[in-house]
């Protein structure tokens, strides 16, 4: 046995949500090997003493831009237009390098808030991979792909999707599946029928998921039905960009027909409350979704509009909005959100025969809580005080397919110096702008 | 001197916001007695690094109920009625003792997560500011007090007036105003006239301030109408509750005329809006509010409906969700939500003059907060990276009056193992109770 985390409460999230205090779970060869009472009996590597310490499946993190990480706090609490505006500003300054380091800077966050699997679209997008196939997380990555009215169209050399194709023949199934590439059409509202056509049918040919931007704002629902008489899942369900397996970010704005269309054709709606509530979107219709029988899973989006990668946040809010939104505090219990951020976000994956759940066969995948601190004592309910007590910052370990990422403020895959480093030349200004100094106190 | 943080990014919470990069920031007889580029010229007792750092005056959390710290996580996802009836059941079994160490967890807690000046109501207020006093922390202290109809009211002899009457007589003013007693009616549904004429007149003669739950649910808001033909707020005006300095806790369903009432009477509203989601109450016009002029704080309320009393997670959410319920990302900026949290907390303990900023001769009420982190770089803004990207948990440094309280993971006033012992004693399970063990898996 490789690691066996000895004395922990395991948070299972199988179908019957057991919480197993005084466990020993096991690792051999990367998947969890043994769940029991005591010590096995074979030989172990490592024995981490999980005594008030929680292990949990890792979160999975189904929506969000890493290389987005220097644009924390760039540009606040404006409207749509000119956020977007000053973001570009910076994208535009971005290269492979940067995107590369970047994406570590956000890893590395992801790890320390006990993030084992993120669902990733953006653009270059062969950096990201270098990047995740480097630091040991697990990754889907979608090469957000736009296409302008006028723009000249063709498959085989229209950039967006060169870049798609490249990084297919490259990382797609990297390290038996790490890391896999999905299609992406970035939304609606910022592409044209023959984009989706040619995506749809690449991504069905080439057995890859696809992700999806979706009705996110009333703005973009409602040009939609302007434009096509249909909304944007409907429009997008006749070009066939739901024939293989898809998440769609936000569905903040679907009526009730796309959610039944989306159940059928096995869409994940990705929930992301804090980006959703920042960018004033509105709040998604979660309990909905899930009574139509929609998989929602959350998502967290950018640091631009968040402004962290701390999934917990997402799970508390989640549970909190659909309280208020429903008016019954029973709408979506904590074991209900939970599922959410693991298995949900395993299923919008198509990994959830492979990670979400702590049992035998699955990959090790796994996050170590402590419980022994002053805003977790005392404890009645695990579950309960995961969502509504815990926060990213008590995970003290994050390990993928049984390599320990995180561990105590440190990451040993990662050169964290290094990559700071690396950014500090190219968009990050020193921690503290001397703009913001605008005038000298007095002294006493 | 006795103390100067050296290096520090200092956010002084001055009307203009000052962000004061590379400040030397000095301490003396518990109060800020420098502000400047260098290290002071007289002799200095303790310098500490504050390279990375950020400083900033200490959080006020102006409403919640320490003592309920045994009940985080005992009671979840259900409606009102049957939550309170298994609060109750807790609450019974509470004596002077129990309060007493709960309260010390829950300061551990408040400490911990940066917060140097709570507004505590609930009973045993004895007991509650024995805690507060060994701790260091400072506290205005409220005896929430409730009267049924039928029950029979002597203002000399009825238990909540006398228990108050007590402490003010035993702590009002102790140690130079560190701990204040208010009184408090608990709420207009849980008591009538004759209590709140009968506190109204106490508090007017002997300065003291009020306490209320107001307007926070839809039914106490309209029980109200029907039962006076007046709000809330307005059947407490003609008893004269608002004549002295008050707080109204969650005024979720407050009207335009409330409003404008409780600004003239210079109310101050306390937002609590994790506690309103997680109850269902519905989301507080806290926009509305302050374009009425009302000075408006932040509350954790108790961890019960939260459930834990880190104040950032108040800051962040009051400012996602003003800008979901206005429309618009603008209607509540980062650095007016972090006034909330300090200055407006200030205001509404009546320490405005004392705490809430720093600057020469306010008390050294002070927070230290490590942004070298991968979750707070890079670094464009620090007002909206303490409102939208940190957390409590970033907090390494808290002190009051000068006295550091909490410092990496250390609580120096406070046997932090004798409270949780004494705690396991009264109400508190083993940390992983046995009953969540349904059933044993199977090994590999």
């Amino acid at each position: 046995m490789d690691t066996v985390f000895c004395n922990v409460t395991a948070v299972t999230m199988d179908d019957q949500m057991h919480v197993l205090p005084g466990a020993f779970v096991g690792v051999r060869g990367g998947r969890i090997a043994y769940i029991g009472r005591h010590m096995p009996s074979e030989p172990v590597k490592e024995a981490i003493d999980g005594t008030g310490m929680v292990l949990m499946p890792g979160l999975i993190n189904a929506h969000t831009h890493l290389p987005m990480a220097p644009l924390r706090g760039w540009s606040e609490d404006k409207p749509l237009q000119p956020w977007l505006e000053s973001v570009w500003e910076i994208e535009a300054r971005m290269d492979e390098r940067t995107v590369r380091n970047a994406t570590l800077l956000g890893i590395m966050e992801a790890l320390r808030f006990g993030t084992t699997s993120v669902s990733e679209m953006y653009d270059h997008i062969g950096a990201i991979a270098e990047a995740v196939a480097q630091s040991g997380i697990k990754a889907n990555i979608a090469r957000g792909t736009t296409m302008f009215q006028g723009d000249e169209f063709d498959f085989r050399t229209f950039p967006g999707c060169v870049e798609l194709r490249e990084a297919v023949e490259q990382w797609h199934d990297y390290d038996d599946g790490r890391i896999r590439i999905e299609a992406s059409i970035h939304g609606e509202y910022t592409s044209t029928y023959q984009l989706w056509e040619a995506l749809a049918t690449y991504a069905a040919e080439e057995g890859l998921g696809m992700h999806v931007h979706l009705s996110e704002t009333k703005k973009e629902h409602e040009e939609s039905l302007e434009r096509n008489g249909l909304t944007p899942a409907q429009v997008l369900d006749c070009h066939r960009v739901w024939d293989v397996r898809a998440s769609a970010a936000h569905c903040v704005w679907l009526d009730e027909e796309d959610m039944g269309m989306l159940s059928r054709r096995g869409v994940s709606a990705v929930h992301c409350p804090v980006s959703n509530l920042k960018l004033g979107s509105g709040i998604a219709p979660v309990v909905r979704m899930r009574a139509e029988g929609m998989n929602v899973a959350l998502g967290t989006d950018s640091v631009a509009s968040n402004n962290n990668l701390d999934l917990f946040e997402e799970i508390k809010l989640a549970a909190l909005l659909a309280k208020v939104q429903t008016g019954k505090p029973d709408a979506l219990p904590a074991a209900e959100v939970l599922k959410m951020a693991t298995r949900g976000g395993a299923i919008a994956q198509g990994r959830e025969d492979e990670c979400g759940q702590i049992a035998l066969g699955m990959d090790a995948d796994l996050i170590l809580l402590d419980f022994t601190k002053t805003h977790l004592i005392p404890c009645h309910d695990v579950i309960s005080q995961l969502v509504y007590a815990a926060s990213g910052h008590d995970v003290v370990l994050t390990m993928v397919r049984g390599r320990i990422l995180y561990r105590d403020g440190q990451f040993p895959t990662i050169d964290e110096l290094a990559v700071l480093q690396e950014l500090a030349g190219y968009t990050i200004p020193t921690l503290f702008d001397p703009k913001d100094d605008e005038s000298t106190p007095t002294e006493g």
